[in-house]
């Protein structure tokens, strides 16, 4: 393990906190702006249009526009257009590319299209001079500085806050939600669990972390989550949504076969229960990741941190927790989580 | 291995040209009607709604819709709605919901929310007299006969192409798709290549099967296959869009590990033949899984059938070939497929 990189991949997952703050503080006049426009708008659908960790991003502002704004929300298949030249017709939507690099010539070439037709289109991106910030319309920069390690971390949280913020800014739907203020500190609190998620790496890499599983809010993690596991340790995790799993993955369940629960609270928690008891009945082993409010399922090994954040917004505070896992992870089995063998940091596909 | 079981479940796998007949003769008209009420009515979207193997066939709906048919298309979550009691507002769009059984619970609900808030609603089920075909408005029925066997296969490309059907009726868009009318002698076709099956099988027990990937119309599949081989041989492939495969999961790649590349033809034949190359390139094993016209890309091993459909229709044949491979690695690894541990025929989510 080359230490230089391993002390550049922690010092960017120990940035979340203020990134976050940066955001809160700074781009809320832009994105109140935006809301009001695609309000008077009013939109048929949002669109989001990403690859990789920026897709897990938004898959999770699809759960939020569609949950706390009612808002019809596609996750774009861009290889409709790209491959074929024939993608759906995007007059009247909002379409919302999300990429660290703004490079992704697919994502690029999505929001170039639907701004043809007439869409309003958005690039969230952290870099401001990037293709994909020129073929947008509005640009949302996520003020992340420059993200050197292969596995992309506060990108990731920055790319989710700012669809937060434009959730909140949006207004409208039932969900209880708090507000953002407390995140940074949540992180915070979450970044001080590293030597809990390190003994937990340790009895772990004794067996198979098969899934990461996730419900409601709780699934955009579980994505993340399992791709981080992947990209630093090598490890086979699939990600499932808890409805899924009970569909057919749940058949893989033995001995030593671990399964990550991911719970941000409300809902998500009661999922996350009956799937600790169906992977104990067939002799598999159930571990919480959890960052909520007060205590969670009892009875299970885990990670956890009692944050004051409401389900909505804690799947950003429970990534951090899933980001360190990946890393202690990856020392406890031998690898170098800085280093995935054969990945590029931007990674371009047509 | 009970020889019982195994049978119904190889029958049902051999019922699907007849089935595919029966469909293209019998509900044309019904689909037909459908599609020009469609047209007439315009929705500004359409959401399909389904979980497990039917979702796999709700991701080749939209394809279909979007490449074929330029109509914006959504894969509903449906529990935003079923846990948070909030879904995003669906008057004006197309909801169709899709069940083998009809009874998922959060499929009904999301389809009769859908009803009330005035969505036109759609079930595609096997079973008329199901809570998702009271649910709906319009039933297209998947006239498949009862399916006996846990892992579902005549139920499933029959929703395949109940949907290839709709799109062809509903018309528009570029693509060159052919006719339907070849798909049950390419299925049978393809039914005729259990032996190779067999002996690929034999090859790939001894190594690991860790990703089944497509790109374009051959992503369905992929994730329909990769289903497929987790409920019958317990392994852990994991479906990856070629694009996403880039990004971080070929990471994994090994000596000894193989990834089924899905190829339909056309555009997907350069996507298979490009991870092919990334493949062996860090030492693993390419396999190919093609349905299409002509040869594919060469010197990779595989299973294969020359059949004259055409891409966007070529998904529904490939699958017939997953499922061969999936019950020959079952037998090649000593598993009962017909019987997938912990599973039940109907599983319901709320």
């Amino acid at each position: 393990m080359t230490e230089p990189d391993l002390q550049r991949l922690l010092s960017e997952i120990d940035e979340q906190p203020t990134v976050v703050a940066r955001l809160l503080e700074r781009q809320r006049s832009i994105v109140r702006d935006l809301a009001q426009a695609t309000r008077q708008r009013d939109p048929r659908a949002i669109v989001l249009v990403a690859r990789g960790s920026s897709d897990n991003a938004a898959v999770y502002g699809r759960y939020l526009f569609e949950v706390c704004n009612r808002r019809l929300t596609s996750l774009a298949a861009p290889s409709g257009l790209t491959l074929y030249g024939s993608g759906p017709r995007l007059d009247d939507t909002l379409v919302i590319g999300v990429s660290q690099s703004g490079q992704g010539e697919d994502v690029v070439a999505y929001v170039r299209a639907a701004r043809a037709q007439g869409a309003a289109t958005v690039a969230i991106v952290n870099d401001a001079t990037s293709p994909l910030a020129k073929a947008a319309e509005c640009v949302l920069e996520c003020l992340a500085g420059p993200e050197l390690s292969v596995p992309a971390t506060k990108t990731v949280t920055a790319q989710m806050t700012v669809l937060a913020m434009l959730s909140d800014a949006l207004g409208g739907g039932d969900a209880d939600r708090g507000g953002l203020e407390p995140l940074p500190a949540a992180i915070g609190a979450a970044l001080e669990r590293r030597a809990m998620a390190a003994e937990l790496a340790r009895r772990l890499a004794k067996g198979t972390v098969g899934s990461v599983i996730g419900r409601g809010f709780a699934f955009p993690p579980a994505l993340e989550i399992a791709l981080k596991l992947k990209e630093t340790s090598y490890t086979r995790a699939e990600p499932f949504s808890a409805a899924d799993f009970l569909h057919g993955p749940v058949a893989l369940v033995e001995r030593d076969y671990s399964a990550l629960l991911v719970d941000v609270g409300g809902r998500s928690t009661e999922a996350a229960t009956g799937i600790a008891r169906a992977v104990q009945q067939r002799g598999g082993r159930p571990v919480l990741l959890r960052a909520a409010r007060g205590d969670g399922p009892a009875g299970l090994i885990g990670l956890t941190v009692d944050v004051d954040v409401s389900e909505p917004y804690a799947p950003i505070v429970v990534l951090v927790l899933g980001q360190l896992l990946a890393v202690e992870l990856a020392g406890a089995l031998g690898f170098d989580p800085a280093r995935p063998r054969g990945l590029h940091k931007v990674t371009s596909t047509r």
